[in-house]
């Protein structure tokens, strides 16, 4: 039940030139879905990628860390229902075979393969059926593709994520497409679980690497579902060059806007795909001393169970929410002078109840399914916006009774 | 449904000499239950706290450490039912109002009585039904009132929390008994959301003090229900001064271990009885470079969401308790040189699966009410244990409802 999302329709998701998908189904977890998803990129194309700080990353993240500092990929590939983490030795052969097959499929070489996996942790990857499946995968690539490479990326997902914008450059009109999995153990560092995102526009390598980076922060970086990083997460970014060149500041701004605007839709497209999901909560940290503090309290607050589930409950325990800022580790901060609202209803002011609050209000602003908690602390003029869920009996369901 | 936890026999509490307890019902929330308690101390008597470390802390909190600073305190008063956190100056002067009446009716100094509340955070205090309720407290006082005093300080608890024991002193027997209280926003950092232990062992301040500080660590710093501090944590050591003087080293290694032990037991008490809580899980981690290190992965193991909903399913999908050791922040874990047991199962070696470990194994370990979940890291000497419990339906649903 996720909250106000709907899959896109294919018609929406522009085609990126120069940039084709291909989708099988590998029976790598079940039979009879699409879990295999192969991306190629034309000759010229730059990509660049953030990826998980889970200790504990899986082993196509390392392959594709490696591969991408070889050079430039000519394509990714992607398997749902396995997530090649804690495999060791074996699954770093096992995604290295893999990369080798489509490199044979497709006439290149493995390190310009970029291997992404998802699923289950610590099981082997079944990489005979993964590697069977590439020829279906490779039959099926077109640039038309988008819709169904959304589906054949998902786990527990209920909803197939993916967004699409086109934008006016001076030199020629450019399309961002992309996409996006995952729905629990979503806190990224770095990056969602999956995303991967395409522009025709072209761009040096170094500009393309800073976009990603301050995108990232601004989306994939500013959600959370329950606090936990997945061993999985990346994020790319590809220029297939294929389109119109980003040239001037004004270019290069309007385009990263458009970027910005699919990675924030797919970003909160995970959170209102969050596992048991039924509320959409912006968190917002105004008049912080630094960025950084106010994205501390912002999650400070987004991560803690007791809010979560008073989200849930549409219960305005405001007090849950003070306790929360208290615990975000800002060391000299004033409680007395924190302000609180949820949507436009002041509930404290000064760190304390607010004289004219009224209960009703908190309960009624809290009833919707999406709602904005904002907590002024009077100290600066850093803000921070995170995007969060709630915490319902089904994100225990969920993950209590996954893999069973 | 607590773990393996029911309300010690009132026999086993065995009296402090100077140290009398009285409780009554003030109708602070709810009317005919225990909510409000008195501890009062013999002449001579030495107290020494620990407060959370939540900015936010309560106005009981400020006060008790601003009397505490004043000098050895002759009472404490403690209510259940509202946590006067987040009230602001309204707060603090409530809370003065309170110490006031108790010392008129013990005849002392307002500065001589520590206040500590708990409950629902941001409503006021009824410090009047509180300061009406003191007289038929002052009416109850008495040694043997450790069982009693343990009930009137429970929250959402389901079982009374308390622990004595009698340790043999060179100088003669002395007697340690505690009690606490607390089932969720339980992550203490300093302390539980409310512990008090008296002996009547005679020892200087400064020893107090220290043996305080060591003991909170191994105990109420050592357990997590669900990451939250709360705003009102207090531990509490008193020493009566009334028994035998705590004299040699042996005397004082005899006399921490006994509170150790009744800190350890309480602390327990606090997660078996955790919201929700099925299952009472041991996590302990070897082999790090530095304690703080062993904590930290001990910790992000017994907070991650995903770990304590896989208790709760006694799933064994022990991949999630490698990625949150990859989120503890160790920055140059070696994933690789990770094992994994549950109880004595080898689960995990070199951070991938074990060859020779079967699921059932791991379901047959997990299904039990108590078990350990046990890390080696292979980087250092240092070790940590900690306690926590699963995350069930109830505890979303005892979240969702509380206060309604």
């Amino acid at each position: 039940m996720a909250v106000n999302l709907v899959a896109p329709e294919p018609e929406s998701l522009h085609p990126v030139p120069g940039v084709d998908l291909g989708v099988a189904m590998a029976g790598i977890k079940r039979t009879n879905r699409k879990d295999l998803l192969l991306i190629r990129l034309a000759a010229g194309a730059r990509t660049a990628g953030v990826f998980t700080q889970n200790r504990f990353c899986a082993a196509p993240v390392l392959l594709a860390k490696q591969h991408l500092a070889q050079g430039a990929p000519r394509a990714l590939v992607i398997n749902t229902g396995n997530a090649n983490a804690g495999t060791g030795d074996d699954g770093m052969t096992r995604a290295g075979s893999v990369c080798e097959a489509v490199a044979r499929h497709l006439g290149c070489a493995a390190h310009e393969i970029l291997p992404f996996s998802t699923g289950v942790i610590m099981e082997p990857l079944p990489s005979e059926r993964i590697i069977a499946g590439i020829r279906a995968a490779v039959a099926d690539l077109r640039e038309s593709n988008w819709a169904s490479a959304a589906e054949a990326i998902m786990t527990t997902d209920t909803v197939a994520k993916a967004a699409s914008r086109r934008v006016r450059l001076s030199t020629g009109v450019a399309t961002v497409t992309g996409i996006a999995k995952g729905a629990g153990m979503i806190h990224p560092n770095m990056a969602t679980m999956l995303g991967f995102v395409a522009t025709d526009a072209r761009m040096p390598q170094a500009v393309l690497e800073r976009m990603l980076r301050e995108i990232t922060e601004a989306s994939f970086n500013s959600i959370t579902v329950d606090g936990d990083t997945s061993t999985n997460d990346s994020f790319v970014l590809i220029s297939s060059g294929a389109g119109p060149a980003a040239e001037g500041e004004g270019d290069l701004r309007a385009l990263a806007d458009a970027i910005r605007e699919v990675a924030i839709d797919l970003a909160q497209s995970i959170v209102r795909d969050g596992e048991g999901a039924t509320k959409f909560v912006t968190v917002r940290v105004e008049q912080g001393v630094a960025i950084d503090e106010a994205r501390r309290v912002a999650f400070a607050i987004a991560h803690s169970p007791l809010v979560k589930t008073a989200f849930f409950a549409s219960d305005p325990n405001l007090g849950r929410i003070l306790a929360a800022i208290g615990n975000a580790d800002v060391i000299d901060l004033d409680a007395g002078k924190v302000d609180l609202y949820i949507d436009e209803v002041l509930v404290a002011r000064g760190g304390a109840r607010s004289p004219e609050y009224r209960e009703s209000q908190g309960i009624e602003a809290m009833k919707k399914p999406e709602f904005t908690v904002r907590a002024v602390l009077h100290r600066g003029s850093a803000a921070a916006t995170v995007w969060t869920c709630d915490f319902s009996f089904d994100y225990v369901k969920i993950n209590a009774e996954y893999r069973t």
